[in-house]
């Protein structure tokens, strides 16, 4: 008798393979989902071993346009930002993923949906409010905060033993082996897995007390989606981005001639070109969900340059008043994903209205892409409030500087009004 | 009879030097104030020059270190950025100014202050708002906004025809014709500036239209403070910069184990390093106090390596709670600062909430400076809430990770509420 | 030769009567523009006046369908109340009236408008802006900021001979010698209006010094829109008020079984129960728009029914997060439509958003008015995320008591964190 | 073997009686505290009950005079209200409680602590997490959210026939059977407590449908703090608080003279005078900290005077802008608070913060209590703002109205340039 059918979030590697056989073992029928979202891969591979462990379904779907189109694109007008440095591409990649995997569920008709996120990351939060919010019904197995699952898999030794005797195929090269999150808008290696990496590679992190491990500096082999900008090329590339109601619409690289203009076309060649100038690589210490801080470093060389270019027409484009108050909710927007709220009454909100905001951010900006770093070099728009001759030194226009006066004068109402009963007391501060 | 004594801020540049003597035409007694912040100039040339015209009296001050340490530290404090991306180093500049040119006027019993910001710009606003703030009885000539004064000098013509008259000393370097913004934080072209040095220079920028404007790149010669990024060294610097408060106490070239320690050095040691290796410029298109929107080009090195390094020891020694709540107050203190309200209730009361952020803000940030570019390396910190143990996956502590069901259950009630009103209607985004 | 021709904002009374023949005196022609947008106002004497002083044309329009709808309702969905108590009255009616009054400019090929709005006020700035910005070429002719009109018209004498001198019909009634502000929303009296009225109806005013102008209590006969509560009616009436989108669509008298459906009929109802019952009385000293401090006297009856009624089918059927952005949207919009910048890109933009978060906003409010005091007594919603069994602490339903344990804990890993690093030593606040 | 010591906070009402003795069948060893915090409560029958029941050691404590100073004062400096309407009654007595709680816990080495509250409910959190705050250590026994308990004593039937059984008095009078919460703010009745009072007072609540319960109107004698407005007295008291860095100071009633001046005697007698006026009764549903939404009823007499008076004489004597960014911390505060957050980095931040903006919030507001609503008379303060010659239509002073005209202009350069690129065309909202 099956306890129901559970469609997991599979991955292909370690973990996930031990949870497929584990909960057959628990006795439920295990569907697998596999998304394609831009990492490096075999998916033919996962698919036979998926199989090969008892699978009774295998599905395996390339997301990669839908994640650029509906997911980093609405991120892209958010300007998406976590706490000032976090670009957000697992927060983003998550409930695409899931958003997949409850429609197979009900597709499906399994009651149960299960992944290998672990119990103190951000993950299992953005997995699982996905889960819930399209599928309220929906039961969530998450191995990794069950004690028997952990405490029996704990450490990676319980797991290989677990592998070997059911027949896992055991992966013999050392690299990522935990969870380390690779998608198309980058790659996050964070705490444990920068560790893990670290003794795998043989490093000599003998004491890595507290203070050590957030000082310890990344390893140069690291990273894997951009080049080190010590060994970037010494030419810069020069593109010229087409943005129309805030999300680009096509890329040209100005000395090649050539371009591309379909949403996973554009955002791909973002990567290419970032990635071999060294763009986008952040190491930071942020504020999880849940309260405890975590180390990261990523790699996000694409949407490094996306946001710089957005970011420029933007303001480009926008009313200053209305720019701070999109700004503000930009903010709000970025944290609400962070913590897993992507699909939620506030984020559906939010997007509705930032959407609103991106209606005549349009025009092309050129910007130079060489040793880590993007510069901006120039902007065009039929949308633009910029004016050349209201901004002129030479030309009045319509403008009468004596205006300018009145308009501090009454600014400084307040102030002076401010003084006459407080006092500044000369030097103060 | 004179019509009383003007402080007139004095670059020691043509423009202000024809409204020393134009001053003095319409019947003032003159008194020049020329404050050091860093710019590169010859004070004792310009003193002459200044006796010379008839200045009454001359002031020529060096408020460095007190820019330093009251202006651009408390900036620091608040990650203060203008719009996402410009610094502010005039916007702190013209209070540090304006502050000391006020208490001159009334050590001098000055009834009058007097400058050449023009008439469209912003700075005009910082200059008079801090005047008007700090003593508020105080009359202001503006010249560029008096009829008489600019349908007179307007163009670069009609003032080297009154200098000529006067006997004014009429540059003959092109340099900086106008007034270019150079100060310890920065340099900045703007606009009209951009326009005029490219002339000086012979650039061809023939087709000046609104759109060739915006998009018309930098010449590479504009740039002062900063190295061009494929000139910079090949090879990094490595920094170590200690907080204490919030603010730097010390930086330390790791490589070379130099290292500076009072206010004034350390940032003048950043701004070193930091224009050695091309970084801090950014060329933004930025919507002025008044209303328009206006592009400027910035080389700000120091600044943007000490913004870098402040983000990552603040969130790593702060909570994220109230680092949320703090990043909104620096947002509303960067745009106060930028409209010329440094001194005002609304700054003074931010300065002292952001200050008290900022008390267990202490700690070590060693970066990389390279090619344009600042990469954290790592931090370490007596104060930092980050705990390995809690966040490592391989230690459990005092965490349960069962809680986190509860938590995301919880946090999932008011998704599945929604659901079942609203419903999401499947691939719905 | 006519200096061309001037559109009047005229409301009849003797100010805006001297302007007319001011204007016409100084070389313009004149049209006369007064709406109707509620006030107590004998249109067709106005209508006369106008025409005997000279009016080369008297537009006189009711704009009160429009002004609920257009400009009340939105101010609805948005909870708009300014500093808290201030419910905007004056503030929204401005750019109602002088949208109007710049299509008439436009169709009348008029280049001028005019008004007899004060220097010190709000509504200069509210009108004036919202010609700017719908007619942005107009020419505006304030004469209130003219010095040779202030200076000659400065206080009441200089008007009353002017106008005796050119025939304008002086009022023999002192109610509201000068601009006092009534309209459908309410009643202002403000600063000024206060003492002018006191004076004229013989108050003992003879100290009104700093101090005694703010504590003087609001004489009882001040009133005029609203009953006192001491003599208001013994026994409440008891309101439905039924919203869709956000705005009522029907108001029913419960009691009384009477009920009315068109926004005009609505909003009048609301005033007329609102004001027998004395609801909607506020004296406050607000922050104006130039920085200055003033004291208002409002009677807001309609308005504060129905503030009231919306918060409350707001909140009970909009989700918790999009109800707290909303308000942070809510909050600004007061503020620039306060400001005067009902007609704005971020009004504009803020409306937008407002009406999007109003979608579900509907069901019914009943309410009881009593003695100056709106009591909500209960609310129903087809919409509602109300979930009475969820709530209920007799049935668990889908919600496990547990959960709230792990909620807890994982909101507590920070708290704990801080305390460990920093301590809060037992009985510190 | 004693599992260990709890201390248990003890209401003396049926079920933390129930839980006393239960914790003991479970062995543990029970202090109970019982906080005296304004609440209607027999204190020293209370003692002896639990004495009776086999409390270890009783804690009878009166917390009124820091419960006021402490907490209601802070409060009261951030105009503190949850979603507009909720004034935080209970949300701010928790901490005090609790904090108190845990302090014993400490001295007399108890590892646990117990409470009462549901395991829907928001006191839960509150309760907690300033348990976790101040004593990261503790354990937390929560009864009603362990299955054991919550299944065997589901419902009023099971608790009774344990009383029975355990010798635990059964109380005869019906008031309050569950955890109506009373304290010197508030009363506050929600969802349950509303129906089981209703059925206990023989209400006809046969049909308690989902749109019933929010519709239901409060029935007349569920107000226990606050008058009926009905009936309250026909002559209004005319009350005079003087404030001190935002809080009160002193109360006079004007007509009787009669004077309070210690924060205990001053918000006593602001209750005693609001209630017997039927001030403060609000019938809402609020969304609750865990994403349910909730109906509530409250009485908040003292509460709703103050912070009517205080919010005048904060805008009285607070700079415009100062207040703007202070009134969002306010409502930050607010959420943080009812959230249950009181001891957490984030509101100890915001209560510095907050305390700083009141330096000069001082002066005396006049203001008239009657039939359930509040006046405000008027105000005057040493520190106001307000400046009657400024604002004076008679007195130009420094003001030069053409002052306005440029403010208004350059206000209006934006609008004008958005016009000339989207324009509005004609009536467009």
């Amino acid at each position: 008798m099956s306890k129901g059918t559970v469609v997991l979030a599979y991955s292909g590697g370690l973990d996930t393979s031990c949870i497929l056989v584990w909960l057959k073992e628990q006795g439920y029928d295990v569907i697998t989902f596999l998304a394609n979202i831009g990492q490096d891969e075999d998916f033919e591979a996962a698919r036979k071993k998926a199989e090969s462990l008892g699978a009774k379904k295998v599905f395996i779907e390339d997301l990669r346009a839908e994640f650029v189109e509906n997911f980093i694109w609405p991120a892209a007008q958010a300007n998406a930002v976590y706490e000032d440095r976090y670009l957000l591409g697992t927060a983003i990649a998550r409930p695409c993923i899931a958003r997949r995997q409850v429609e197979i569920a009900r597709k499906e008709g399994a009651q149960f949906v299960s992944h290998g996120a672990t119990g103190k990351g951000n993950d299992q939060i953005r997995f699982e409010l996905t889960c819930y919010a399209l599928y309220p019904e929906v039961k969530i197995i998450a191995p990794w905060r069950i004690p028997e699952f952990y405490s029996r898999f704990h450490g990676r030794t319980g797991l290989m033993e677990y592998a070997q005797k059911h027949g896992i195929p055991v992966p013999t090269t050392p690299r990522a082996p935990w969870s380390m999150d690779s998608n198309l808008m980058h790659i996050r290696q964070n705490d444990t897995e920068l560790f893990k990496i670290g003794s795998v590679k043989k490093l000599v992190l003998s004491s890595c007390t507290h203070i050590i491990s957030t000082t310890n500096h990344a390893p140069a082999d690291l990273y894997l989606m951009t080049k080190n900008p010590e060994d970037s090329p010494n030419d810069p590339d020069v593109l010229e981005i087409e943005f129309s109601h805030g999300v680009p619409v096509k890329v040209t690289n100005v000395k090649e001639g050539k371009s591309k203009d379909s949403p996973l076309d554009i955002f791909s060649y973002l990567n290419e070109i970032g990635g071999k100038h060294g763009v986008g690589r952040t190491d930071i210490v942020e504020n999880r969900a849940i309260g405890m801080k975590s180390r990261g470093i990523y790699e996000t060389p694409g949407t490094t340059i996306l946001l710089s270019a957005h970011l420029d027409i933007e303001t480009f484009t926008m009313d200053k008043e209305v720019r701070q108050i999109k700004r503000g909710l930009d903010i709000k927007f970025a944290e609400f994903v962070y913590n897993g709220f992507w699909y939620s009454p506030e984020c559906e909100f939010l997007r509705h209205c930032i959407a609103m905001s991106q209606v005549n951010v349009e025009g092309k900006v050129q910007l130079s892409i060489f040793k880590g770093q993007v510069y901006i070099l120039g902007r065009e728009s039929p949308k633009s409030l910029y004016n050349e001759e209201l901004v002129s030194m030479d030309v009045l226009g319509d403008y009468d500087p004596c205006d300018a006066s009145g308009f501090i004068r009454i600014s400084a109402v307040r102030l002076r009004e401010h003084h006459r009963l407080q006092g500044y007391h000369g030097a103060k501060q």
